[in-house]
């Protein structure tokens, strides 16, 4: 199985290719997604659809995972988190990939196995579990590794489950 | 010019198309573009981009007038209608489709004099300005008319502008 996860935002876009065979999760590709703050909004959002479908073109994933987003400190960062994030969903549809949303604080119990673990001790857990020798950069694409990761877990516990008849 | 106005939403995207030829606003179109509540968040996203863009496949509209977003009484709604923007504006840029963004004052000041004006009065407004015989409906399409009919206002303005060389 092969997860894409999906950090959305206007300027930068996190993505984490993560493949989970016979029980073990490796990186495939990690990077972000970037847009120019000198070009309109609408103009980004296209670009965001772009670059997402070659991803999903070049790699074929069997799902895309992404954060639920909640009230924002900021309103207009959430707003435009969430024009992105509604432009990579949309995106996901269009090639018919399915989507699991995960809250952060599924990601954060999943990465690191509490849900008070700060940005760094998922970071430090992400590079660990995907054997990576250098943190996963930039913070965005290790988000998207984290929530990728994420729905492994919760893929596995499910496949476990089943396994142990519950 | 050809105007499409649009008031995004996941569950009922409102659309009016409003011509503007000789000095005078037409109305051409208006309704609202549905999703069912029963499907997908991600593949409403797509239902939209996919009505939307036989929407601007038909009537080739040269600007796309859209409502700024702020913040809502209600984060979850909020965050849901940003998803529905993003897809909206992404969906214009896809088609080389320019979109011009308004406040609800800006849109208010334009349709009915004063940025005081509720609801019912933007609506009468519209429907008097349009010539309708029956106020525009649902509320929905009436916004988008809005939105739409400012966008000729400002267009207008500007064209006076060049006209007395301001």
């Amino acid at each position: 199985m092969l997860v894409l996860g999906i950090d959305p935002g206007t300027a930068i876009t996190g993505y984490g290719l993560v493949e989970y065979r016979k029980g073990k999760e490796s990186l495939v590709k990690c990077g972000a997604l970037m847009t120019p703050s000198s070009m309109e909004m609408h103009l980004r959002l296209y670009e965001i659809n772009r670059k997402l479908a070659l991803l999903i073109e070049d790699f074929k994933p069997d799902v895309i995972a992404i954060e639920q987003l909640f009230f924002h400190k900021n309103a207009k960062t959430a707003i435009m988190v969430a024009q992105a994030r509604g432009v990579a969903m949309m995106t996901a549809a269009s090639y018919g990939v399915q989507v699991a949303e995960y809250t952060p604080l599924q990601v954060k119990q999943a990465v690191a196995g509490y849900g008070n673990a700060d940005k760094r001790q998922v970071q430090l857990m992400v590079q660990r579990i995907l054997s990576m020798h250098q943190l996963p950069k930039p913070d965005d694409a290790a988000d998207a590794l984290a929530v990728a990761i994420c729905h492994i877990h919760s893929y596995r516990l499910g496949e476990l489950c089943k396994e142990r008849g519950y």
